[in-house]
């Protein structure tokens, strides 16, 4: 195991991942292609059950893959020159049809298509998990007043269920558009040398519906060796769910600095310390989605930098994918993983959120006296005339209320406890109950939509 | 003008990036607010003709706007101080009103989307007609054999209209992403200071409603102040598409070369000279596509690198933003347009694409006759017996077709004419048809669908 | 004006960066191209001053070059068109030799090369600027303890002055770096069309050289038409820079948050006002910084994407280059200027501070109390001691010295106003002042230096 | 060993990028402290060696490292956790002195730039190895016309020699730059908690010095736990490598085209093989160097766009840093070892070279033409005669010099036999020799610097 491995990713994800992982796509490829082939009755139907009995990635040996790679350009000629091998010492006649019409490309790419499957397969019930404790805080802390904040100063009170329901909504954007990848970026790549399928004569399309089916992937309309705009399209899925997951976490550690404290994450022995300040209990999660998140822009951009692939098979930039696609996936999945913990057990500190509320002697509530003000004098002028007060009640070190309270045209305009009670946070949340309202009920209304779009049940070579 | 804007950009969709267009949008949703500030019943019938007659870019100092942006920190602010200003002279009652209930980013952010709007509409048949062109191009040269290439190197051979279907296939699909795009990412921004409308009372849901009706965008759940995604997708979509047009200039300037001359940008006086090699004609919008290509990478990375947005409103990553969104926007427009133009009349030279296939002495045959004997040797044996002939035959400059008749095994399984038959390009395009066949049912398919996703009629406030 | 440039950019130079500055640029190595001809003999003596005469980008028509370019591909095309006709008007004889051995790219990149002297010689004075800004803030707060924060945590004390000494060694290193990039960067492209001088004949060389002298830049050792690692290092530099400015804009935003407040932007009338929240003073200035060092990157990564260009003239990635080279100059210059402005009127809150310190009661000196322990318990075991007072002040409420004073152990080692020190952060502030002299002392080395490396006087035509 | 891992790297510098070198970094550092805290009577003499004793990796679980790395977010807080415990076993008072002073950043950021170092050193030889080759390869070819081609089209005449001077001097001016980076990156970490070096009371620059001098690395002026531009500065050296890396590798890309071939990487059994296609021989060297300048962009753009970070000590930003800076000089050295090995064997076709120059009947002598026309007609008129006899010449697939022949202005101004002349390319290279020559003198003069940039002599515990 890597050293970093289980600060910044999520074993069940990072399995899917591994050069084991990698291989067994491509051996699945194999084995459907041979039975595709058999069924289609382009190679015999012997051969078949023959080549998938070796199609089990722990029958090779890896580090004579690796070097031979280094030769070949590339990890499926060595893979099917061993597998030819395998299958020839059982069954000489079946060896024959190893690989039969495909190049390296459709198993590399179908291959990852298997793992990225499989990845989806793990990530949508975590996802779902994460949307669910975001729907749970946003329901219970729906009428917890808390300073909101904008350009990093207090600007009005809003309540921690609006903050909670903001990050659901993303997150369940999100979770829509996973369900919507899977149409778009699980398809077949199948055409042979070139495209053309022209080493199946005229039985191309017949294997590769064949093939299509066996593997439970979306046949697409034309092989897509050098149109990878699905593969773009995948990693910048997961580019998006990882800025979500940054902006709660960015969130996450504002909130939790000393000064603010009014979140925390989940308090573990040993979790956060220092190897020097006993006090400390660093925001961990916070530190590891926004790596995830400075680390993933430059990864998208290194895939979509590589889109301009030559001609029929690109030379270099195809190859920039092999070790940046895991890498995205594993990123994102490790950051949605620990962020999920993390926001299942959030320490939330409601009084001190209140107390927050208090630190600008009335300031925060400045805009709440104008818009009321404004009814008679204007938006324009009311906010010349609270700015001015704001400015009086900085300089003495004084609550807005009484700057406000002396002023003659305030005094013509409101009696004292109109004035007072624009002071009172619950008085000016506007529509946050709605808007808390419509995230839930979209969340909920979520839940049969988000099993379908989990993948049906497949046979047992599916993936 | 800017120096390099014909060069590098569509003037029919830089004309709606400008700073004029980006005053309107803001002045647009002023003017909607207003109307539909109005139709709620919170703030007077009469205000809203009154704010919206002032509602008109051409009225406003760009340079004075440009100036109290510096103090300021957003172009919002003093453009609704101005526009206060111009609604005072003339109504004073009405002046009040204005910007009511609203927030600097709600007019920024919805301005954009009505500018992204106007941008999709123009963009959207622009794609059409690229795609129509390739199509075209797939169906005339539908049977047209070229020598496919794989790592830059002749591979097999393919036909010209199976590369015209690959790049249309994509192209295809970027319109049903663009299409979806107008479902996800044409949505209101409005939420007050913090995303609560507090300054509406209880009035929020209902101004919102109004408002979003009036400019035809869709209602949120949420405003989406520092929740990017849908920013951070549509920048995606762009880098997509762009992608893809990269792809499309790559595979030109490699056949434009001097020494392969298959395919030329169509020519024009004075279009691609040098300023000093009088014979020169380079494929300048290769360059400018490629040159957009190259760029996009970074610029999508930016935007991404801004979405871990602090609490309820970002600061420094909501403003690297503002630069960035219409540059993107504005390339691959540009990016589209030069290469539509390209495509539409792209010189394509058969001759030289059939003199090509003979460079390599049958070389490129080497698959078709490898499959032929596998069926008898089992594909392996079938590789390392011609790939040992190819061996020879590039050692002795000879024709690969006269080393395998020499060949012992060869003679036992293939007759003279038999082998002779391998080498006809004719004889080796797989499927090709049917793939090229696929790719226009899916384009034809399209037609009605694409229609339906561009945008209804709207209202002449629309945008 | 652009809306948005004087908020992002810095008009000194911004002007540098124009369309205008551009072609200047051109021209001004087409005319001592013309004065190098001469003086080497290779074109008439009187053809250099007619030629020169016209090399002033004011009779130029940018519109009539903007449109001419889209066709040409690039803008030195239709330049030395405009130019030779202009000479012609005059001197028939010498429009014969105008652009005499040159290629466009030698134009275009040389000049480039003198716009980005230009630039150079206008942030130098500024970075100085900064940098005593820095200095002064070192030395006046050498002695005021401010709460360090690791993991956006307090940690312990240190002094403000220290935390400005380290921003300052950062900015004088990127003076160094500047310093050092003149040395690297100013050097002269000249290799005609194929980077051979082949139209000069055999002298090539002595052009050239000629022309390096007159321009005052260096002659490199090879033509770099496709060999961009300078022009890569020199927007590195500036992206270098945009870093550490967004570092110190980064910390200043923490500061300035509302629990937090202990620094301030300077105030100035309308600044980081808010067009809805009276209240509001908006970090207008770490808004513009950290939006610079937010798009930095992708630029970044779009020009070095741009370094694998083709051959003797890149198609598309040196056309990438273009309009993102001054992009990334006037980001950085932009947020350079702005934020120069603020450090020399940044507003310390040192009461502020204090209060800060006071906050975690007694925390913050946990790892002061630990290392004096440690001494006779040892490191680890001292470590655990005080962590565990301090789970228990925090999970009671109570200063971390109360907590401490009835510690067994503690009680054994420390007399109780030997624990009382320990909660002074001026006892516990290490060698922050040695830091302080440190970074003071090499910023004084400096001041020659700097001054050595900026450009010494040129002839009028230089640049 | 990962499957890639031979194909994309050097195993050389690999292994100096490992976990174990990882750890093996921090604990030189741990061991190093110990020594410097001792001869400084910090920690008692006797605890150094007992410390040291320990520092070894093999000692620890790795395994155990990363499961504690995910809780304390850092893997030198269990590194030392886990010295401690070896170190007690034998010496319970040493074991007390441990880490003594540091902090976890000051043994990750120090053992990274020993794990630098050791890069460095074996970065530097391959480098000369490399530039050597290119060397060879400028002088043998010196001679040698081969097409220049600018925007992809043959341009004029060149030598392959020229060609690889560019090159070389491209390499050599990264020798220059890496020579310079150890100047500047090769500096200690040493600040303590909060860099101010609390922990060690007045002795803490006693103890810095002793350590940096131990470690044989500089002093820097002031701790840059938050200061990253050393950081970035390194990874931009490396990114700024791998550019002009791929820059040769796209070159060779394009030379050795099945229509051009006139480069080829060397030939080794079942290098560059197909899956399918047996007469493959693909430039694998070039797709990887490729793959590492396509992806090396974004990874840069990550590191940089990390710079700012919070305070004292970063959150996620600096944990971006992790993973990210061994896989930028991993990639660059792989890239680098590849290329090197494919420079000092690469196959060059001079017949091939020869006969691309013949290709367009002239055309690429249409400069040379009209330079000479050019002093009697002036430059303008020449190229407008010149190109318009390319385009008769190419309407009619005629040879350029008879068509010119033809021309009364040239009959006029040329006898035949002069004409004749101008399309001989070995007339018309103007100063390539001295290009060549300018190259080889500066490489040569390279030599002694190179080698006194290279780290002297270190002790044994140095890295």
């Amino acid at each position: 195991m890597n050293l970093l491995e289980p600060l910044f990713r999520w074993n069940a994800v990072e399995i899917l991942l591994s050069d084991r992982a990698r291989l067994q796509g491509m051996l699945d490829f194999e084995a459907a292609l041979a039975r595709a082939g058999a069924r289609t009755r382009v190679i015999p139907e012997a051969a078949a059950p023959a080549i998938a009995a070796k199609c089990r990635a722990e029958l090779f040996d890896n580090e004579a893959l690796a070097n031979a790679t280094a030769l070949a350009g590339n990890p499926a000629i060595p893979l099917v020159r061993q597998l030819t091998k395998l299958v020839e010492k059982e069954d000489k006649e079946a060896a024959r049809f190893v690989h039969w019409g495909a190049t390296s490309q459709d198993a590399m790419d179908t291959g990852f298509v298997l793992q990225l499957r499989a990845a989806l397969d793990a990530i949508a019930p975590e996802l779902q998990k994460l949307s669910d404790a975001l729907a749970k805080l946003a329901k219970k802390y729906r009428a917890t007043p808390i300073a909101a904040r904008t350009w990093m100063q207090q600007a009005l009170p809003t309540t921690f269920g609006v903050k909670a329901a903001g990050w659901l909504d993303a997150i369940d954007r999100h979770r829509v558009r996973f369900g919507e990848l899977r149409q778009r970026a699980l398809v077949l790549q199948f055409g042979g040398a070139v495209g053309t399928l022209a080493a199946l004569g005229d039985k191309g399309m017949d294997v590769a519906a064949a093939l299509a089916e066996d593997l439970q992937l979306r046949l697409p309309t034309l092989p897509w060796h050098t149109q990878r705009d699905r593969i773009a399209e995948t990693v910048a899925a997961f580019a998006l769910l990882t800025g979500s997951l940054g902006k709660i976490a960015r969130d996450i550690s504002l909130h939790a600095q000393t000064e603010i404290a009014e979140l925390h994450e989940p308090a573990a022995k040993g979790r956060g310390g220092s190897s020097t300040m006993p006090q400390k209990r660093n925001p961990v999660t916070a530190a590891v989605v926004l790596a995830a998140a400075t680390r993933m822009p430059g990864l998208l951009a290194a895939v979509f930098g590589a889109m301009a692939q030559e001609e029929e098979r690109g030379l270099g930039n195809w190859h920039a994918e092999w070790e940046t696609l895991p890498e995205i996936i594993g990123l994102a999945a490790g950051a949605l993983h620990h962020l999920t913990e993390t926001m299942s057990g959030l320490e939330v500190d409601t009084k001190k959120m209140k107390e927050n509320l208090e630190r600008t002697r009335g300031l925060i509530f400045a805009e709440a006296v104008q818009m009321t003000l404004a009814r008679s004098l204007g938006r324009m002028a009311a906010h010349e005339l609270v700015e001015a007060a704001c400015k009086r009640a900085l300089a003495k070190g004084r609550h807005l209320r009484d700057v406000l309270a002396e002023d003659r045209t305030v005094k013509k305009l409101l009696k004292k406890n109109e004035l007072a009670r624009l002071f009172n946070p619950a008085e000016y949340l506007g529509v946050a109950d709605s808007m808390i309202d419509r995230a839930l009920q979209a969340h909920n209304a979520m839940r049969p939509k988000a099993s379908a779009a989990r993948a049906p049940k497949r046979a047992k070579n599916g993936d």
